[in-house]
C-alpha cells in the first residue's frame, strides 16, 4: 500500500454518491485519495424515473450533475464506464483506461432480471437510466403519432407493464395521468387506450399491507389500469406478450419492471454471488476480499428472520453512510462497524396526489401519502445536495 | 335543381374555407344550402406545418377548429372523409353517408408527387397535415432517445430532406434550428448530427431570385445543413437513400418534400387531369362540368406564358374568393368572372429571425423578411377568423 491510500467507488447511484459524499466530509487532508468513476457526469434519482418514464416530467428534474454534488478538489471524478474489475489485481478496467486501488467500493447498479423470459430483454423495455425513461417517453409519444397514420392498429394503443412491484405500480401511475393528456394532443380518443399492469405473483405489491394494496389498485383502476394479477408473461415478442395459457395480447409497447439483478460485471470478477448480488459480510465487503465493499443492487443483505432486504434507495444510502465510515476506520487502523438496516417506511406514488405508504409504523394513503412522498424526495435532495438542490429540483417533487 | 340550390364544399384547405367564407358572407338567407366537408373537425396552416414538424412550435397553433371560422347557423358541417366523387350523379360518397349537390367546390388537396422514385411512398415522411407533421416531430425525437441506446448507430442521427423547394428550405430552417436543442435534451454531441437537403434541379428553390437563394443557402450552411443540389434521390430503403450514381446514404429519417399532385379522387371521378390536377376553365370550373369549381392544389392555372402556376396558399385564396363570387353569380343568374392571378410576392422563412422574400417587387432578406413573413401569417389569420384568431395564434407566428 502507497504512503496514500487509494479509493475507487464505481457508480454514482444512490450507494457510491453517499460515500464519495461522507468520505469527503470525513476524511482529512491527504488521508485518502479518492476517485468516483461514473458512466455519466450526472448521478440521478432512480425513485423519480417513472415520472419522466410516462411524460409527466422532464428528465432534467431526475438528475442532478455529480460537479454539484461532489467537491472535485476532495474527490476526483472520472467519467468512463467500467469494463471489467480485477480484485486479484486491484485493478478496475475502465473503456478508456485503468484505475489501480487498494480500497473499492462497488456500486455500478444492477440489471433488469427477465427470469429466463424469452424476448424480454430484446423486445421489454426498463425503467433504469436517464437514457432508457427518454426512450420509453419518446416510444410511447410516438405510437399516438403512428397510430394517427393507421387508425386500424389499436395495438399501437396497448400499454403493457410487466410486474406490479414498487417501480410497476408508480409507473402505471404516471402513465395513467399521462395519457389523457397524450389523448388530447394527438386527438385520439382515450377510450381506445389500454394500460394493462400484468403480475406473476398472487397481488401486486407482494408483500405489502393487503388493505393499502387494494387500496392503491382501487385508485389505478379507476384511472383506467387493467390489472392481470396472477397471470406470468409467458413470451414477449416485437408485437405483443403471451399470458397465462397461451392468450395473446398485441402490444407494440411493453415496459418490463419485474425485477433487478446483480450486475454482470460482479460474476465476470469472479466474486461469490446469489443472482448476481454478492452477500456482503456484517461490515459490507465481499468475502474473502477486506477492500471491497459493494453497495446497492449489487449487495445482499440478509434480515434476522434470514431473507434478503429488497434493493431500495433506503438501503443503498445507509450502506454508503457505512461503507465511508469502515474506509475511514481501516485507514486510521480503527475497529470496522456492523452494518445495521434501519427500515424507515416505504411509500408508493399512483400519480398525481395519490400514495399509499407504511412509515413511522403507521399506514398512509391518499393526500397525505403523496405529501409523505414527497417530504422524503425533498429529505433526499437535501442529503446529497443541500439546500440548494432543494431550492433547485425540489418545486419538481 | 331544387328551390334552393345545394352547395357542397369538399376540403377546409385554403380554398375551401376561403370559399366557405365569402358564401357565408355574400349570400342572402334561403339563397343557397351550403355544406362543407373536411376530414377533421380544424382547418390547418399548411404554411405553418414546418415548424411543428420540426419541433419548433407546437402543431396546436397551426390549426384552428372549423366551428371557430364558420357560422354554422349559415353553413353545415360535416366531419368525414371523401371516398369518391360522382359529376355524372351529382352526387359525393363519404365514408359515413352521401351527399347530393347542384354546386361542387373541389379543394380536398393534393398528395405527395413522388415521380415514381421506389421507396418514398413506403419509407419517407411528409409534411401535409396536422397528423403527418405530429409523427414527424415524434419520429425525430426518437430517432435522438434510441441512438443513446445504441451509440454506434450514428444513422439515428442522420435527417434526410428530399426537395429544396419552399417547404423543403422552410422545413430544413427549423430543423436545423431544433436540432441544438435535442442535443441538449437527449445529451448528443451536435458534431454527430448531420441533416442533408438533397434536390435533384440544379439549384434549390427553383425560381426564386439566385441572390437570395445563395444567400439562404449560406443561412443554412452556416446552421449546419449540408446541400446536394443536382443530386436526384434514386430510391428510398428503410435506412437510407441512393443517390446519383449509387452511393448510399445511411439514415433512419427521410422527409420528402420534392412536390404535390393532384388527389387521387380527382381521376377517379373521370375528370380531365395533367399530374393529377384539373386544367380548369377560366371561371374555375372543371372542363364539361359547369358546375364544379376545383381549388387549389388540385386546380391548374396557367399564366400569361402559358405556364402553370406553383400551388400555394395564396393561389387557393384568391381562387376560393373568386368561386364565391362565381357561385353567388350563378345562382343569381348574374355574369361570371375571369379569375385573374395576382401574385402578391413570396416570401420563405429560413429558421428564427431569417427569411428571404420577395414582394412589392423588392427583395428582402434577414430580419425584414422574416418581419414579412409574420405580417402575411398575421394578415391570414385575420382575413379567415378577424381580430380574436391573430389574439389567440398570432403571438405565436
Amino acid at each position: 500500500m502507497s504512503s496514500i491510500p487509494k479509493i475507487v467507488i464505481l457508480g454514482a447511484g444512490y450507494g457510491g454518491v453517499m460515500t464519495a459524499l461522507r468520505l469527503q466530509k470525513q476524511l482529512n487532508y491527504n488521508e485518502a485519495d479518492v476517485t468516483l468513476v461514473n458512466k455519466h457526469d450526472y448521478h440521478y434519482i432512480t425513485t423519480h424515473l417513472h415520472m419522466p418514464a410516462a411524460g409527466t416530467d422532464s428528465p432534467e428534474n431526475a438528475r442532478v450533475s455529480i460537479s454539484k454534488l461532489i467537491d472535485e478538489f476532495k474527490i476526483d471524478f472520472v467519467k468512463s464506464t467500467v469494463v471489467q474489475i480485477r480484485p486479484q489485481d486491484r485493478k478496475v478496467i475502465l473503456e478508456d483506461g485503468t484505475l489501480s486501488y487498494d480500497y473499492l467500493v462497488i456500486g455500478v447498479g444492477g440489471e433488469p432480471e427477465t427470469f429466463g423470459i424469452p424476448g424480454l430483454k430484446e423486445y421489454a423495455l426498463n425503467i433504469r437510466s436517464i437514457n432508457s425513461v427518454r426512450l420509453i417517453r419518446e416510444h410511447i409519444e410516438y405510437q399516438f403519432a403512428k397510430y394517427k397514420r393507421e387508425p386500424h392498429r389499436t395495438d399501437y394503443l396497448t400499454f403493457i407493464v410487466g410486474g406490479a412491484g414498487f417501480t410497476g405500480i408508480e409507473f402505471v401511475g404516471e402513465l395513467a395521468d399521462r395519457i389523457p393528456q397524450l389523448c388530447r394532443e394527438f386527438d385520439v380518443d382515450p377510450q381506445l387506450v389500454k394500460l394493462i399492469n400484468i403480475e406473476a405473483a398472487p397481488t401486486a405489491l407482494p408483500g405489502f399491507d393487503p388493505e393499502l394494496v387494494e387500496y392503491a389498485m382501487d385508485v389505478l383502476r379507476k384511472k383506467g389500469v387493467t390489472f392481470r394479477i396472477g397471470t406470468p408473461i409467458k413470451e414477449c415478442k416485437p408485437d405483443g406478450v403471451i399470458v397465462g395459457e397461451g392468450e395473446e395480447i398485441k402490444a407494440q409497447t411493453v415496459i418490463w419492471t419485474g425485477g433487478i439483478r446483480g450486475n454482470r460485471l460482479i460474476e465476470e470478477a469472479g466474486f461469490e454471488t446469489m443472482r448476481g448480488r454478492v452477500k456482503v459480510d456484517e461490515y459490507l465487503r465481499a468475502p474473502g476480499h477486506d477492500n471491497v465493499y459493494v453497495v446497492g443492487d449489487n449487495s445482499l443483505v440478509f434480515n434476522e428472520e434470514g431473507r434478503p432486504y429488497p434493493p431500495t434507495a433506503q438501503i443503498a444510502m445507509q450502506q454508503g453512510v457505512a461503507v465511508a465510515h469502515n474506509l475511514v476506520a481501516s485507514i486510521r487502523n480503527q475497529a470496522l462497524k456492523k452494518f445495521e438496516y434501519k427500515h424507515k417506511g416505504t411509500v408508493a406514488s399512483l400519480g398525481k396526489g395519490e400514495a399509499i405508504g407504511i412509515a413511522f409504523g403507521k399506514k398512509y394513503k391518499g393526500w397525505t401519502a403523496a405529501q409523505l412522498k414527497k417530504l422524503i424526495d425533498l429529505r433526499y435532495l437535501f442529503i446529497i445536495g443541500g439546500i440548494p438542490l432543494v431550492l433547485r429540483k425540489g418545486k419538481f417533487f
